[in-house]
């Protein structure tokens, strides 16, 4: 057996079952050991954007990792963007890079760079494979710290004479399961003790406790104790709909924060750092706690938040019909122009049971959250690290994580031309991917934060660059040169019937909404 | 004045006339200097992978840098993959990377990345300004290092505080030229003699010296002394066409380049490095030069290749009329099915005079270079570093250099994928770039590799991912949705036709050749 194909048997029983790739000639003994192995997947991309991208959404649906397999430092390189996107999701991925051969390195070939180097940034957990001996249990050490928990994003360097060697390595049959660090009971105690308090609280959470069971009792915490309950704005995945308990999702400007959290005397941590601003701005402030606030923290992000917080709602004897949940309410569509509002209701009036959703609207997306409350239970996935670029290939990986289910992509048009080259795979795949773009030819946020920075009167160049009506794209081309059926609506109308029509038929599907 | 002026204001003093970009916020103020400081030109990439390949481009052929602005850690990280070829072509690029404001980097943000080390292994340069009174120093730091000679990759890395703060920094004036370490005249007189001892010598150049001047010198050493007269591989532009020196091209594959070398007992290395091979294989050799071979350095790459050329002509008194040049000759054009070798027959026919080509034709390539040595005084730019994506942008940055002259992509399908959205630039800045994408549906290149590598039968799921004609890309859907015209030829009469009105046709144009 050669040491690719005790590593990919290696993935595989420690149950890695897809891997997103773009591979070169060093990762070609990879590759045919996909054939030589039962029970992995190749999905191909035409980018490395779209590789690292759909791994984070298929680790996040799946809640275990892919591997993706990348061609030496520069295939890398192209999806960093997305990996730094996954690292802040918490996202599993194992990332396996090909590199020269051992014995090839002292030559500075043209594609020769520093892979450690280039995955440091945004990999939790980097080694290079040294010895062949030693593959198997370098690819579970990946397998495990991408696992968790908390989720990471692990990369393992494999240099190819150590990939096309006889290997004495016996793959690696199981891993191990880790469970998350339980949360200390005087944690619970203590905290109980302030949310009795009468004091102004709010619980803010990130990650695994926003699925339907932690969030459920988190809404019997915060309704028994009159505690405000957020989500961090940045958020990986988090159930919602019909039954499921409510919660807000923290305001992306600092100012609208502040206002939020005026008077707040306690934050509770659940898996999540303190808010700050996104951005620095000159004069406003970047640290969003008030002054008299105390932080405490209910679970860190390797701790079972969702078991704490049903402790803590025991602790409080909260019911658990105290969860405050959203009733059925599907909006009225509306007529005449084409808006971010009229699209909000047109998703909420259709999106279907069980639905995935790929979040990356931007300036766009106001009105979404608030107009799919009343949907039928559905999971929504937010951009996580602020790179844009990541809603189209997360829809793909979550496609493929949940062939079951619909996946919907809500995307601004410039962050979809990041990594468009995602709609290929989804029609490669005949992924069940409906992508809603907006398309209002800016990058508005620019426009908005020229003010925010304290820009009054940018210059025309200035302007130019938030612009990209110069040529209009029209991304009803741009679908069907990659196999994706597409239209275009103009008007609330002839979206809601588009819209319809996208639910109700299976298959990748593009609507550019012109705004 | 604040910090962001006061370093446009350096970088248009000290040459810097174009910045490509895709700007986020902490680059606004950067992004309004540009208007308050005259002479500067922005043009804007809808990805970054465009936004560095367009000023390698640039800086190959204006022979200075443009700059880049990108938008911190994850923006540059999209566009290194082109920076890592950029680097390898010695190219002068001088890269503004915004990043958070310093006292904001605390917070760790969800954009907040390791700056620094994302850039490290692509630039030859890198540094953070840390205090706005040295940011002139800082920016003419950036560019004196990306002029070199040789030039190179620079990296400056400029927190929002210290671009909207006022600074006490005055604008650097102008640089002191730099000229190129000249070549000792005992080197000169040692390869002399070798030149002239009838013995087996082949000169190996790369860099400058494969401009007209240089390049007419190497010949006449060559002539006289019987030398062979060979490039890298991998060259950063080459000066050709009719009048100039004959040369020719080290193959790619290491096999053709141990038969090549067989025999020669001296090696002279202008601005290259030894050949070695591109991947390692299994049971091939990495270093391609014979063991009775010695290496000898005429220049390295910070040294004036061209004057030692010269010099060394002298010094065997080789005539000027002594080089061998090409001689006019348009290739017949071929008709019935279009193939590799009907487009390079077709290319040759047409290419115009001063024209500038940007090669990234991969396996289609290989009839071009004999089928257009004839055709008039032209450019030539191949890709540098084996990262795929580099063709669309180098011709965008290109065209942007040389406004009146023709430019010609050629290019893989696989590889125009990467960066497919520079043809959105080329039509917003309506460049004259005629761009040819060999669609043979496939990473050909892979299919070759599985053999070379040891595997004579790939399974069916190795053999996918090689694939790419399921769907099949449309790449006229795919220009038409950036707004640059477009046709498809499926014979070498419709490519022939399509190819000449191309040539003779102002503005951006894509031929998709479907082999």
């Amino acid at each position: 057996m050669n040491g690719a194909k005790c590593l990919v048997q290696t993935l595989v029983n420690t149950g890695v079952d897809v891997c997103f790739t773009n591979p070169g000639t060093s990762e070609m003994h990879f590759v045919t050991s996909l054939d030589g192995v039962e029970g992995i997947r190749p999905v191909l991309g035409l980018f490395e954007g779209v590789v690292t991208g759909a791994a984070d959404g298929y680790g996040r649906m799946a809640g275990k990792p892919a591997a993706t397999l990348l061609h030496l430092g520069p295939g890398l390189a192209n999806g960093l963007a997305n990996l730094h996107n996954a690292k802040r999701a918490r996202s599993p991925i194992v990332n396996i890079v090909g590199d020269h051969a051992t014995f090839h390195k002292q030559y500075d070939a043209p594609l020769q760079s520093d892979v450690e180097g280039t995955a440091g940034p945004v990999s939790d957990w980097v080694r290079t494979v040294t010895d062949s001996a030693s593959i198997a249990a370098d690819a579970a050490d990946a397998v495990t710290a991408a696992c968790g928990p908390p989720g990471g994003v692990s990369t393992l360097i494999l240099p190819a004479d150590l990939s096309w060697s006889e290997t004495s390595a016996v793959p690696v049959e199981r891993l191990l399961p880790r469970s998350p660090r339980a949360v200390a009971s005087d944690t619970i105690d203590r905290l109980a003790k302030i949310l009795s308090s009468g004091e102004s609280t709010l619980l803010l959470i990130k990650g695994e406790a926003l699925l339907a069971e932690g969030l459920a009792a988190a809404s019997r915490v915060a309704e028994v104790s009159g505690a405000q309950l957020y989500c961090d704005t940045f958020v990986s995945r988090i159930q919602r709909g019909v039954g499921r308990a409510k919660i807000w999702r923290l305001p992306y400007f600092g100012e609208a924060v502040v206002k939020k959290m005026a008077g707040v005397r306690h934050l509770i941590l659940i898996g999540a750092q303190p808010p700050v601003s996104f951005f620095a701005y000159p004069g406003k402030p970047s640290w969003l706690v008030p002054d008299d606030c105390e932080v405490h923290v209910l679970a860190e992000p390797d701790e079972n938040a969702t078991q704490a917080l049903q402790d803590l709602a025991g602790a409080l004897n909260a019911a658990p019909e105290a969860a405050s949940t959203y009733d059925a309410h599907r909006p009225e569509l509306l007529t005449g122009s084409l808006t971010p509002a009229s699209i909000a209701a047109t998703v909420g009036a259709f999106l279907p049971e069980n639905a995935v959703v790929s979040d990356e609207s931007g300036t766009s997306g106001g009105y979404l959250l608030k107009m799919t409350a009343g949907a039928p239970t559905h999971d929504w996935m937010f951009l996580t690290g602020g790179s844009i670029g990541q809603g189209l290939p997360l829809a793909t990986g979550a496609a493929i994580a949940c062939p079951d289910r619909k996946v919907v992509c809500l995307s601004g048009d410039g962050g979809a031309m990041y990594t468009i080259q995602s709609l290929w795979t989804q029609a490669r795949e005949k992924l069940d991917v409906t992508t809603v773009i907006f398309s209002n030819r800016r990058y508005s946020i620019l426009q908005t934060e020229f003010q925010r920075v304290g820009i009054t009167d940018p210059g025309l160049k200035a302007q130019s660059v938030t612009r990209i009506d110069k040529p209009t794209l029209n991304f009803q081309e741009l679908a069907r040169g990659m196999g994706v059926n597409a239209d275009r609506a103009t008007t609330a109308d002839e979206f809601n019937r588009l819209f319809e029509v996208g639910m109700k038929t299976r298959g990748p599907y593009l609507i550019e909404a012109v705004l």
